[in-house]
């Protein structure tokens, strides 16, 4: 869909960026992105890009630059523990310009999470509290160590765990857009044959993001054709109009679709 | 790891462009970047970047620009099928500046498939066969309609299948690095205990790529400290060394190493 077929009356977007060489060698798969993915639809939030980057300095600054600037808000995961492997927030800071310096909050956060395990609060640990200037902390209910913010920029750990609880604390500093409403009109036609009127119904509804979905089945050969049509609108009534339009097509071509989502 | 750190005697490198709203969205997980990222990581090609855009003209073509000239290899999947929102094709011809026609031997290999069964190759159909002036096709065995190479940029499906089936041809077109070995130390440390040290190791195998990966459990508490620090290198000699340089320092801090990816 181009830009103009996915309005919304506040347009609040942004990307994530996920950092870790274990994801692009290919050991680790990701599942903070599809995670962040789903909690930013449901607020509205339109997800424009992901990008996972290496454990590299100069692609982690660059990406962060470039992604700060053209989006409402940045959410990075991983790279924020204490090895030397971990060196998102002195990216993070020289990207900001400003400097890396040992944050009076998160290092209270640390002492009083290692205190009862009388757990030394070493240099290594303490990387885990340095931070950019100007930062405010995000909470860590798993494993101590806050995430932070930094402008537009929500810096989160990497293991899933950890990371899920601290979006729980970031999505009560991003502010959400008009929600998005989808549809999904499922039927057991092959898309060559409806793309044509499919085309047309885009068309007519440039309001609403229009995808076509075939899926092949999980065996080893090729099952009969199943396709999700799935219809996104910020617009509860044009987007019942647009699925009806759907599914009134592929009921012409001789097929039942299969409609959820909309109340008809 | 800083790009010294990961050094191979061919140094081929690639990125990932998935291309899809509907992983933005959070609706589908996507699984065929880490299916390529093993891939490379098998023949010793570097994955430096995954990118996932929109469906949106702009972004697509200014994502595969900027990434073709970059490094090795570029690798697409998604947007090649009938429909409207089927627009990869036409952004890779926009990218390179050539024609999008109607491919001979892409059009000759619809006409076969479809055949058997009598389906029409209509408009939408032959849209799978308009491919970027200049393209030589990758085979695809599941479902017909082929995918492409131009330049340095492979374009395949989305479907997860299909993607797969169109990779082993691929990997016949590409050229494989220096293969990078990896090993395994697994301890019950927590990371902040052996920072330190494990920061000299680095230091003093900047040709070995270490990292540092902690695990939770995965109920609702956090479970004892669990730590797999991985190295990845292309000389086995280098390689062992700094295993067995980091399981004696775990050794010597009270715990038992698991070690395991190299002979000893």
């Amino acid at each position: 869909m181009s830009e103009k077929s996915t309005p919304s009356e506040k347009n609040i977007t942004a990307a994530i960026i996920i950092i870790g060489n274990e994801i692009l060698s290919g050991r680790t798969q990701d599942a903070n992105a599809a995670f962040i993915a789903n909690r930013l639809s449901l607020r509205g939030i339109t997800l424009h890009e992901i990008r996972v980057v290496r454990d590299d300095r100069a692609a982690i600054i660059a990406t962060v630059n470039a992604l700060r600037a053209r989006y409402t808000y940045i959410f990075t995961t991983g790279g924020i523990g204490p090895t030397h492997d971990d060196i998102t927030a002195s990216c993070i800071a020289e990207a900001f310009g400003v400097p890396h310096v040992i944050d009076a909050g998160a290092r209270a956060r640390l002492v009083e999470y290692y205190a009862p395990s009388g757990t030394e609060l070493n240099e290594a640990r303490l990387r885990m509290a340095t931070l950019p200037q100007g930062s405010a902390l995000i909470d860590n209910p798993v494993s101590g160590a806050p995430g932070f913010k930094i402008g537009n920029v929500f810096v989160m750990a990497g293991i899933p765990k950890v990371m899920r609880a601290m979006f729980d604390h970031v999505e009560t500093m991003i502010e959400g857009g008009a929600v998005v409403l989808s549809s999904t009109v499922a039927c057991n036609m092959r898309e060559g044959d409806i793309a044509h009127d499919l085309g047309d119904i885009q068309n007519d509804f440039l309001d609403i993001d229009i995808g076509s979905y075939p899926h092949t089945g999980g065996g080893g050969a090729v099952t009969g054709p199943s396709l999700s049509i799935v219809l996104r609108g910020t617009e509860e009534g044009r987007l019942t109009d647009a699925t009806l339009r759907v599914a009134d097509m592929i009921r012409k071509r001789g097929d039942e679709p299969r409609i959820s989502g909309i109340k008809n």
